[in-house]
């Protein structure tokens, strides 16, 4: 794959986005479910062959990495784009992290804390399940900060991932967009089916009762915190082969961007030719 | 796949075990490179959804965990093996650490305290890219610490390793055996394809010119730590495919006897059920 074949799936959330604009059933860019699961398949190759020239790449000095964050309503497949897309890559290149209720350790430090150690590392794809995104989202809905607080971490968020890109990290963004009739689907097959039930949290509904709150504070997220150069994308993610074939192409146009090179020996290729038919 | 259909590939590794005659060409259980690769597609199946089942348990109290330790001389195939063995798994599941030269801040405490630090969580695989047995191993060889001091650790290794065992984690260990004309032939293709220089460093060279001394020191720490609960399988390695093969059989072996369930649900199902359905 060369870097013109990439066209992105969806343009990047601006001033005048409007959340509940976007039809979470619809597929931009792409007709059907089929010509999705083939893309995706073959996208998986090109995927994992660029991670790997980035980790050649950092091997021998470079400094560049990738990371994608993943925000999203319950049930709206963070779990599968990390199974489906990022499952196709080497996992020795990927560090995937989980971001659960903060512990009291977590608590006692700025909220940026956490998040900047897990940061990926050169040549590396980090993915962030959820993300510092919660102190502007779950926080604005259930008040666990002030509104002068939230107001203020806007500008924090844009300032330190400005940082985050200038150290090398390219960063993508993306919320998937489920309705809340999708939701409640979902929901009921989680208590439907046995192998599912461990999937379900009561604590599900009370978010889901929260739904329109939700909404608001995503909105407001996603206009304030998508920039040039970290910027958001809103995926229609009612139908789980397009949010995973979108996630992909999005990634795979990040990478492609990057163009890594396998990079030139910093050694004597001849000479060491020679020692070891030596040894 | 049944608890009965996985047949151990290799036996582990006993007092009489020899190195030396373990033959790295031979394919011992597998008859074809087709056969192999054909099980290790179907294996891979089997193994994700048995871990799914161990994650599923783990969110209910479960406190069960696998780590797989590989140990091997450069180019032996590590790399592989996490690439094609464990990366058929949700990566969500999976938590690879390389250990690499120890940090000026690791070198201040025990060896076992980066090692702790790398163990899986409840639910999790563990993969350890080298691991402690770094501390016997070039150490021995190198003189990184002196006789007294590795002749200890062999006892300390089969103590902390217990531990880990009876808090519910599984250990497999795995020693990767190539031969010294493999190695060599390996070394080779890096320096000629230049795809693959990233992958070369002239340090592997020195490190072959000890390779009897490894030997040894593998021999050493392969018998003195092969215990019943955390025993070595030292895999003969020259195939790729079938080291892939055998190393996948005891994963799953591992994790068939463990035979995780989906957890029942610890919320009233029904009642959740009313709840969504007005929500």
């Amino acid at each position: 794959m060369s870097a013109h074949d990439v066209v992105l799936p969806l343009s990047p959330v601006d001033a005048d986005f409007v959340l509940a604009d976007l039809d979470p059933d619809s597929t931009p860019g792409m007709e059907s479910k089929k010509a999705a699961e083939k893309e995706l398949a073959a996208g998986r190759e090109s995927l994992d062959s660029l991670q790997e020239r980035l980790f050649a790449e950092s091997r021998f000095g470079g400094e560049r990495s990738v990371l994608l964050v993943l925000q999203a309503m319950d049930t709206a497949g963070k779990g599968g784009i990390v199974r489906h897309v990022v499952g196709g890559i080497d996992p020795q290149g990927v560090h995937i992290h989980a971001f659960k209720a903060p512990t009291d350790e977590e608590k006692e430090h700025d909220f940026l804390w956490r998040i900047r150690k897990q940061l990926p590392g050169h040549g590396s794809i980090g993915v962030f399940d959820r993300s510092h995104y919660e102190d502007v989202l779950i926080h604005r809905v259930r008040g666990f900060s002030s509104p002068e607080v939230i107001e203020e971490r806007y500008g924090i968020i844009n300032e330190f991932e400005a940082e985050v890109v200038a150290s090398g990290t390219t960063i993508v963004k993306v919320m998937l967009h489920i309705s809340k009739e999708e939701q409640k689907a979902r929901l009921e097959e989680r208590l439907d089916r046995p192998d599912k039930n461990w999937k379900y949290n009561p604590g599900d509904v009370d978010e889901r009762l929260l739904w329109n709150d939700y909404q608001e504070a995503y909105q407001i997220a996603l206009t304030r915190t998508s920039t040039p150069d970290a910027p958001w994308f809103a995926v229609p993610a009612n139908h789980k082969w397009y949010a995973r074939w979108a996630v992909q192409g999005l990634l795979l146009d990040a990478m492609t961007r990057l163009d890594p090179q396998w990079p030139a020996a910093d050694y004597n290729v001849e000479a060491e030719k020679a020692r070891l038919a030596a040894s």
